[in-house]
């Protein structure tokens, strides 16, 4: 399968770095060509614009947000454009349901195929070959994709026919992370002030009910306070936030636990913690509580 | 060892039984007392008054809230009077802080010691032995105490030699899988609404990122909406989210998720829950959305 | 001054009244012609098109949101292309932040003017020219509309020369008595528990430091639960809600009550409330608690 | 009338210094005899022993909290041991629905009668003798102390035959104007980054719908960030909304407004905020915002 591949930040480096080891012929563009060196010294043809990544079988789209998809998916020298028939967008992105349903529209309208294969996982996952992927969108399609998808991720799950349902599942997901993280926070500012130690603490929870990687990962993050640099961002984690309750919203349903957090976020944000890691909620909470 | 034991609930019955199965002599009382019958059959003495479980070199109690074990312990008949020097007090219940400092040192003025351990598993775990038990209290008395744990519970964790400590990381556990039950429901809500088939989506979720038994449990719970019987009821998750807030009050910690579930509760009991599975949040997430 | 007013539901229709009243011009357009003839009884012009309203010196909207807005002034059809120079758009709509900041544009670009106007009161003010007016625009323009503000208001407020910031103002504004009226409604379920008149209740605290119209107004629908027919309903409570939200998320500004209020008019909406009144607000309250 | 009067904080020496001026005969009592002194110069008795205040027809108790109470009244040497048959306790404190239930009994059994009678207002209002008093407890008792009201307040509203239900009115009433100071925090927090001037702002609003003092009051200090001296403690305000949630959570009534602002206000605290005026609820949303 001949793939193109926009989007090389610490998510898709690893995964095209992947791509690339597995055997697929490779063209990748970044709107900062640095970050594209490392991969052509790989094999990886480098575009120049996003549309050089057009003329493949398969174009994968791994970028940060709503707005990166749309400025290189739309307008005249956008990708639609210039994806042939039959080929297949596959965003990888963490995008809203509101663009994906877009996304499907555009692409059956220009002949094409959309697949939302969003990922659960974070860098080093990426790297290490061992996402997630939670693929929407036809079977057959996704079929074609399965080599690819098999060379980034450990498993994929199929969301069904409708590709936005893949985004939903992505966001809701992030959603109760960022819920398991703002949780422990408060439970680790209150133990820490009982004079428990964090550390023996979340070893106490995550070798018992709490056993899930999140409860691991980020209970580390917590109990050595290490929110530099991060994994996942505070801004992403907003984003996401965000993107779930806009979701809600549209479907009318209310979701208190999402509004405490997008709340929570935005603090974080507004007080300088836009870049650290998201796991920061737990820093927020510390501090709130006097630590 | 010789062994009382105080209160044969859903979860007691179940661990006195495995108590008795690994050979330990047991006087139980309850205070209805058809349920010490099936006990009795397996070899247990039945005491008429709680005080008849003091004769003892360990005497547990696991009871449904503070007040219950109010009521056994203290008073002209209680079990402190009627416990002799050097004998232990293994509380399993999930009780307030404060009311485990309070026993504390009533037992050290009496010359009794305390331990504190309470458990984490429902009573399909306590009946399978398969508990999780935190224990806190002097390192001589949980050794003491270790044949009794490991015929109840699957593994024992120290949380020092605070009691209260013990009381405090069940509490704030709890706390956490509430937490997460909540936001669950929220998220399956909100999939319904999108046409997800909430039983696929929480098969990706605990196959992936959420693995976590908690997931697993209160994901199959939601997805059939299977509120009754409850394993641990509403009202109960109510009583732990109040202790857990009034152990933050007191240390002046603000936990915002935990205000949340507090109110989330007392809605559901208001509204008649109160004998339901606590994860029924997920169902008043669901009825405040329309479903 | 000729005046073009488009929008004649239940505020516009008192506004569009008490301006003929005061001898001004009018030519009336509603999306439902029914609802002009009452006017056209009047000596008002009744036209068949948005831009039939156009020819004026001073076209006034009153709609239910912002796509109504976005309807009758944009497009081939729209306002904006049928206005001549020099005649100034006053919309008195509660619109958004973003939707007031488009317009100022297009005007601006059209040789035009745009005012913001957003009015406080209900329909009975409305009828009664009792509206509280909130303008913003060049000092010029507002002082050339004040004969129309001082037939349809009892007082006009200048919010400066950013026709946004009105909006803002409006919206706060109404995120400030939706506040109240949820406060009220927690205190008032509490107060009916614990075997309080609620009638002597809000008349004891509307005597003393809640003298305010919101509380007396809000204090007799709540005291009567007398929540249909809505006199500003609950699916215009969260269109505001949501529009404070929007204007604060983009200044990065947590809102916590703001959150909590949209959950619960989303829970009001779903539950089959849209129509009701907002103070229906209180009526989930007193559910929620178990009356 | 012989008058008792203990406590005489910055609301209580106001309220002595009224009786005094209006001609009733005065025995005072403070913890920290300094406070004594002006009143003394005024014609007051000044009692050594809370129950020195005891030998009088009404004693009047203006303390701090339900332990302040607790202590002067109850024990060996409390007030109410020391107080004659047929003498009548008036409670101006704001304390607990279960303390007034407690000392309504206490009195009963001795032979005494318990008036509960807590006020709205701030020092100035108290030393202006401009107070709202809302008196509950039995009829011939209010009437006997309503000259001594007359004094003290501009109003007397009753809340019936039950004391508690003041307390409760109290409560609520202090969780209204939290709720009103929460929502202007957030909403200048919004304006401000806007650029609109939180003056202007307020001003607008408080000659609208908002013109109940409690707008203008917090408004003011809101607008000059006037957040030190405090006329009402941050720690004080923590302590009424725990007790609006003690007797909301007795009666099963969830309260997520005020669930939120304990909450806000045990932040405030755990930042060193404990003696700020309770309107550094705005404080701290606009240091949320990051202002």
């Amino acid at each position: 399968v001949i793939v193109g591949f926009v989007g090389l930040g610490r998510m898709g480096s690893g995964m095209a770095r992947n791509l690339l080891k597995a055997g697929h012929a490779l063209t990748v563009f970044n709107r900062t060509q640095d970050k594209a060196s490392p991969l052509a010294a790989l094999g990886a043809r480098v575009a120049e614009q996003p549309s050089g990544a057009a003329f493949s079988d398969v174009v994968i789209t791994m970028l940060a947000d709503d707005r990166a998809v749309e400025d290189v998916m739309f307008g005249e020298a956008g990708l639609l454009r210039a994806m042939s028939h039959h080929s297949i967008h596959v965003s990888m992105s963490t995008i809203s349901v509101d663009l994906s349903e877009r996304l499907t529209s555009a692409h059956r309208e220009a002949g094409q195929t959309f697949v939302a294969a969003p990922v659960f996982g974070r860098p080093d996952m990426a790297g290490a070959a061992k996402l997630f992927i939670v693929a929407g969108g036809p079977d057959a399609a996704i079929a074609r994709c399965q080599p690819l998808f098999d060379a980034m991720g450990q498993r994929t799950f199929s969301a069904g026919e409708r590709p936005a349902d893949a985004n939903l599942i992505k966001l809701t997901g992030n959603f109760l992370i960022a819920s398991a993280i703002e949780s422990l926070g408060e439970a680790v500012a209150l133990v820490r002030w009982a004079g428990v130690d964090p550390a023996r603490y979340l070893e106490i929870l995550t070798s018992s009910l709490f056993t899930a990687p999140i409860y691991k990962t980020y209970g580390d993050i917590i109990a050595a306070e290490r929110y530099q640099p991060g994994g996942f961002a505070t801004g992403l984690g907003l984003k996401d936030i965000r993107l779930a309750l806009a979701a809600a919203d549209a479907e009318g349903v209310p979701m208190p636990v999402a509004s405490l957090l997008r709340d929570r976020f935005l603090t974080l944000v507004a007080r300088g913690d836009h870049e650290s890691d998201w796991a920061a909620l737990a820093k927020l909470a510390a501090h709130d509580a006097g630590l």
